[in-house]
């Protein structure tokens, strides 16, 4: 049985995913779909709308045979360390290779661009110093070494300022570096930008442009063209059953209430704060009345949205540096869901998982798991709160989805 | 100009307390009284129900003059140091005497308690621990003792189960301890107990029963005859501003909220958290919806449901043990509000008060003034939340109230 990875957040899944599955299991000639999909908070630093069990019953529906957790640590991490944590979970759990979504559509440009940053790491790096020195900006710098570097030895390489050919790029660069025999492909993205927002008429649409129809007037019907029936219909489910998706606005309260509530010093613990921020942040929020205004206040030049929402994240969770600074590797694969496909591969290749599967958490003392299972329960308690009858599944205490 | 001091919380001002100052006059021959009072959170452990500035405007339309604050610091802490902060304050703005109600009602039973436990305090604390090694609880061992060495030396002493008498107490031996000139005497207090419900037809009922009036039903009639006035008028003031009073069931979502958010050894870095309950409190906080049915899970024999009100203030203000273990003496005086009368008092005396005077705090680099005002900012913040348009007055840009 040949299995093809994927990198997801599924932040709802739509029908661009069901596409890209589709896709990925013909280019890999694959048998079956195993996903490592984020937990409880995603990689710009935000809630994911709906918890990790509903959106692995979306991606069981929607053609997924195996979910995995990507551990918080990674989930929330930069694009380079995300990238890790999730192919060194698709390499240990047995995936021959792996498809990734991108602008640009080819895998032989983004292996050729890995070859011109990584084999020539010393002018790379002097140019993006040489950039920085002039006042520019990280992200400028970054840009002006690339092109730079890729005048100098001319050949295809990939357009680096594509949200999804950065992230393409960090996977293959994760896959070198981990050693891992994991091979990377690569699938046009269509129909939709990145960040897009909804078009009327369209089938296809990105998470982005869905959550902000949402968010702006939570009128599901806008959505319904852009989602295969099944996860449209738990998307309502959730609605009617919580009155809210989860999203920095609805969390601002507890947010507010977080940032006010501690000292500056205290503030800087948490993972990802830097050094003369944490004033900012206090001030900011004593004046917010919403998570919107708060950011008008905070943003900055020397920050991007992502990376102070990221901030915001680790605060919120109470993620600090110390427990950043502990977590290397992946130490488990945590098994969110299966289909009857995924059963018989799990059953089949178990003895050749590298790392411990585990089904159910009861109590843990992997340092890795506590946090997924602590970030879960922050995520759990800012949905329910207000809502008394309502309550979402205990993480520590849902086994796997069965499909 | 001769000025009497007070010891109060006014949670809210009623006719118990009115007859208070009036009586506190007269006894004390004063031609003023100051009143030293609770700000955000109380000894209790517990949020003031309604906010410092609307009880300093109670208290001033009742028969204060001058309100000065009981530093959090003071104001939360057990009965001792409550008292010592509260008595050192009105030693220093230079109170003659000072009043405190009592069930006990005569001043002598209460000088002669303090020298029986401190004439004898070797053998008291002996008699204490005999019983602690019974097996019995604290409180239970206080009473042996003090049972004991009153039969031993027989005289009038007073009934240290009480609590306005415990209270009364700590005032005389905080006097002594400080070695001040200032003047103990006491009034009995009438009609009501202090934990006492609210009875029908009666004009003086506990604060107590007050807030468990409006707590149940929130009908503020049912209070109207047991209030002054101008005091009612706030009340109902407040209640239609903000929509609620404040109590640990109003702050319940942000308390779990931050309970959760901790990991057992954090909490342990909060004041008065003691060593193995940690565990407790956040296994309790999962489960429970409500601040009641959390604490019916971790009351025990062990703690005193005050006691574990306090750990819980300490830690929803994030007060912590070194702050406490930093904070010895008063280090200012806090004017909350004043009469013409109180006025021209400070006018007059101002260069006898022997603590720095604050009545505007704009930036302060005083540690136990900063604590103060970070607990009215999370106690604003709490009763703001969910009510956009209604803030509260911001503490430190407050100036006295001139009644």
């Amino acid at each position: 049985m040949k299995a093809v990875g994927v990198v997801v957040e599924y932040n709802p899944f739509h029908n661009g995913h069901a596409y890209h599955l589709e896709q990925a299991k013909k280019v890999a000639q694959a048998d079956l779909v195993i996903a490592v999909m984020s937990g409880s908070f995603l990689q710009r630093g935000e809630p994911a709308m709906i918890d990790k069990w509903t959106r692995t019953k979306m991606a069981l529906a929607g053609g997924v045979d195996i979910v995995i957790e990507l551990p918080y640590v990674y989930s929330t991490a930069p694009a380079a360390d995300f990238a890790k944590g999730a192919i060194a979970l698709l390499t240990a759990v047995g995936c021959e290779s792996f498809a990734f979504g991108s602008e640009d559509g080819a895998i032989q440009p983004f292996l050729d661009t890995f070859e011109l940053i990584h084999g020539h790491q010393e002018e790379y790096n002097a140019l993006i110093k040489e950039s920085l020195t002039t006042g520019a900006s990280y992200p400028k710098s970054l840009h002006y070494a690339y092109k730079q570097l890729s005048q100098k030895f001319p050949a295809t390489y990939i357009d680096l300022s594509q949200p999804n050919n950065i992230l393409g790029f960090h996977y293959i660069e994760a896959a070198k570096t981990l050693d891992s025999d994991i091979k990377p492909m690569t699938i046009p993205r269509i129909a939709a930008g990145y960040h897009d927002a909804l078009q009327e008429g369209a089938s296809i649409a990105s998470a982005t442009g869905i959550r902000q129809a949402l968010a702006t007037s939570c009128k599901l019907q806008q959505v319904q063209d852009v989602l295969p029936k099944i996860s449209f219909d738990y998307l309502a489910n959730w609605y009617r059953q919580y009155g809210k998706f989860a999203s920095w606005e609805t969390f601002w309260p507890f947010l507010q209430f977080t940032l006010i509530r501690h000292t500056p010093s205290e503030l800087n613990h948490y993972a990802e704060v830097t050094e003369g921020i944490e004033n900012a942040l206090i001030k900011a929020a004593k004046t917010s009345h919403s998570f919107s205004s708060f950011m008008e206040k905070i943003k900055s030049k020397r920050y991007t949205w992502t990376r102070l929402q990221r901030m915001l994240t680790h605060i919120y969770t109470g993620f600090s540096k110390e427990q950043l600074h502990n977590s290397v590797t992946p130490s488990y694969i945590r098994l969110l869901g299966m289909s009857m496909k995924g059963q018989a591969y799990l059953g089949k290749y178990k003895k050749d998982i590298s790392l411990p599967l585990i089904s159910r958490v009861a109590a843990t003392k992997d340092a890795m798991l506590t946090i997924d299972i602590h970030a879960a329960e922050i995520y759990n308690l800012s949905i329910e709160t207000g809502n008394m009858e309502q309550s979402l599944p205990k993480d520590y205490q849902t086994p796997p989805i069965r499909f």
